[in-house]
């Protein structure tokens, strides 16, 4: 789970705990949302923490006291997108669906609908994931491959219910996650295409790739 | 065409002329190659015109008799890849086929390997395009257009032929070009997978997309 949705250690117990943590939650999302949006816009190199703790009209020891340095809230920022697909995947799965086809459809067009939702965080994570730390670039990576698996995992199934083309590679999982990544690069808000048209091609485009139609 | 590959304004005449303009490309390449690298590996903000001297063991001087600044050779860097990709597309449309499938495979073939061998430069560009000036990301995003374009073409045509599916929309084309820019992020020379399986499967992709398989 998100290190912006998520971002306690340990959980919070009893009413006024819980409350706490609702405004710890809250503040650390804000902070998120905010240098996500500078360093969309300016890069992240080129933003300072004075930078974040301005636009927020904070200090920068307050931001201190929710992430350790700028590379934490540049890891939590690239997290936000990978975890939420992750999320909607595991709850899709455990969800009833007529067919493998159905379900691949579904997956997709939540996903989609997280990186355009998400635009900005996934070209963040897309343009500066080389300034992420070791431990933290491992971190995402491997919820990325989590999410590839379980898709090429689905594809098999499919593929053995007799669903999906037979020629179909599973490897199809990851130009499946390709097309889905690279929405955010080219797919412009009040742009020709709407979000419901893109995420409606998308759609059609995995089932083509993994020879669902 | 790239500035990188055609770096002199007007063609030179005679030999002595000829020689000179092949100098001058030489250097300018050598240039945009290793400034390359290096905003690939520490990022385009970090880097300054006196790193790329440094790296390249000449003056600042010396890179201003070829480039007017550092955005000058981000720019040169970031049109190698689409105009790469555009000459390979002429010259194949040009060229005979026996179909409009083995025309977009022969396409996508060539342009997926382009973005192999140029991955550094196109991950510079997808990363950094914002720090481009405003004509140079303009006429940069008019030749990927016009790339798209003429895929888009391709595709309607070979609808037309019955060879691709009719259910088939050409903005498909958008799709396809974003499978091949995806590969550069995700794509690791000496990885589980060779460059030839790569293209191979990306042109499989591509003939799915287009219902062209």
């Amino acid at each position: 789970m998100s290190a912006v949705t998520k971002p306690l250690d340990k959980p919070a117990a009893g009413r006024g705990a819980s409350l706490k943590s609702e405004f710890v939650a809250f503040k650390t999302n804000r902070i998120v949302e905010v240098a996500s949006h500078l360093f969309y816009q300016r890069g992240y190199s080129s933003c300072t923490l004075d930078n974040v703790a301005d636009n927020l009209g904070v200090t920068k020891p307050f931001l201190y006291s929710y992430f350790k340095n700028k590379e934490a809230i540049l890891a939590a920022i690239c997290e936000v997108g990978i975890s939420e697909a992750l999320a909607v995947l595991e709850t899709t799965l455990a969800g009833e669906h007529r067919n493998h086809k159905a379900l691949l459809a579904e997956v997709v067009r939540q996903v989609g609908r997280i990186v355009i939702d998400r635009q900005e965080y996934v070209v963040v994570y897309q343009r500066e994931m080389k300034h992420l730390s070791a431990s933290d670039y491992d971190r995402i990576l491997r919820l990325r491959h989590s999410f590839d698996h379980q898709i090429a995992e689905l594809i098999r199934e499919g593929i053995e219910a007799g669903e999906f083309r037979e020629d179909t590679d599973s490897f199809v999982a990851v130009w499946i996650g390709g097309l889905i990544s690279w929405i955010p690069t080219w797919y412009s808000p009040g742009g020709q295409r709407s979000a419901d048209e893109v995420v409606d091609q998308l759609v059609s485009a995995a089932l083509r790739l993994a020879g669902a139609e």
